[in-house]
């Protein structure tokens, strides 16, 4: 893994987070979901929480994927044997900051926002939280060693089939 | 049409983009409604269509205007012609990825959300959806080519009065 | 105060501005309240006032703080003082503009939403609006000399506890 952060041009490297982010979510949102595992390192770590539990010390997460494959097998879920009915999700992402940018790697927080849109009905919104990111360069691009997506609601979403 | 574009310089081309989809959401949210069409090319596209239709390749759209003329034409309804009840539209633009970069356009795509807020009401989601824009450069200055608003929503929303 | 501007460089100081939200946003949803008098120069002024209000020249504000004591005030009114269920508020900024940028100060307006999530609901929108900010250079820093928060609803939040 080579190492491609360049902390001493802060303007550069926070465009390259924006642009990091509008691909993930630019690929989730048009569905091409068989993607979306390329934006991560193998292993990684992938996990939905809601933020009660990050709040209390529980460990307990709606999602936990901990490699590529466990995100590829989301994707067979979501292409072949989940029953769901159509929907729209999406997303939105603010505030992003950069906690902590060493040679190897940055740790990013931001906002995320995502809207569901069901047949026939009005956009509402699904969920919104925080991302907790650990971020590294991988042959010149970056991928997500890290992503944790802590949301708000301690509801945990009775339709959580897509990722975040 | 002169050219000015430097893919090559990747965090000015994003920062120029972010200062053109803020501008463009301020002459809206501040109701400038006649700045508006100066956002174009003449001739131009601005369409807003309902997703479904994009997906299944129906052309039908909810507005369709091909020149600053017809713009402009809307500008007149807001002000002139159109009876509606007074509302509040706040618009938001996140994930702005540029797909291709040559030295004549770009082509951009972004994720909007606009919220509405009525007299004596709380402020509910009006409508989120993506832009597919191609921008050009116009004596230095970036404008829009086309502009496609494809919102989510399979509704058509009953009170699409401003532009998106 | 010393100035640090360099307006002739439109990306650095986007990024920068980029930089200013995103921490100012992080440090309200994190709840680190008591690190929030610190984004302001003493005086200041911080104002949170309905849209309608500014539309008619009226000066009522729901909120209004013109040293970093009254914003101190206020965080002792969320710790101790003030009751109320428990929340949590998420925010979201775009379309950041530089309306003028001098050697001494930058005029910003920005758009804002903010989500509230009670226990055991769903997720709503709870207020969107514009700042209308002043930003000047502190020591190298950035410090909101004035910030101005018009929300669109008419209706008054029946819980502004924390601040936008």
């Amino acid at each position: 893994m080579s190492v491609a952060f360049a902390p001493s041009n802060a303007a550069a490297l926070r465009s390259a987070l924006d642009e990091l982010y509008a691909n993930y979510i630019g690929c989730l949102d048009e569905e091409r979901f068989e993607e979306w595992p390329e934006f991560f390192t193998d292993p990684c770590l992938y996990k939905i929480i809601p933020r009660i539990n990050v709040e209390r010390g529980l460990p307990l997460a709606t999602w936990l994927c901990e490699s590529r494959g466990y995100l590829h097998d989301r994707v067979v879920a979501i292409r072949k044997t989940s029953v769901y009915g159509p929907r729209y999700i999406r997303r939105f992402v603010s505030a992003i900051r950069v906690l902590r940018a060493s040679e190897s790697e940055i740790e990013v927080r931001a906002n995320y926002a995502a809207y569901e849109t069901l047949p026939d009905e009005l956009t509402r919104v699904f969920s919104v939280g925080q991302y907790r990111d650990r971020v590294v360069s991988v042959d010149g691009q970056m991928k997500f060693a890290e992503k944790i997506c802590i949301f708000d609601s301690e509801l945990v979403p009775n339709s959580l089939i897509y990722p975040l």
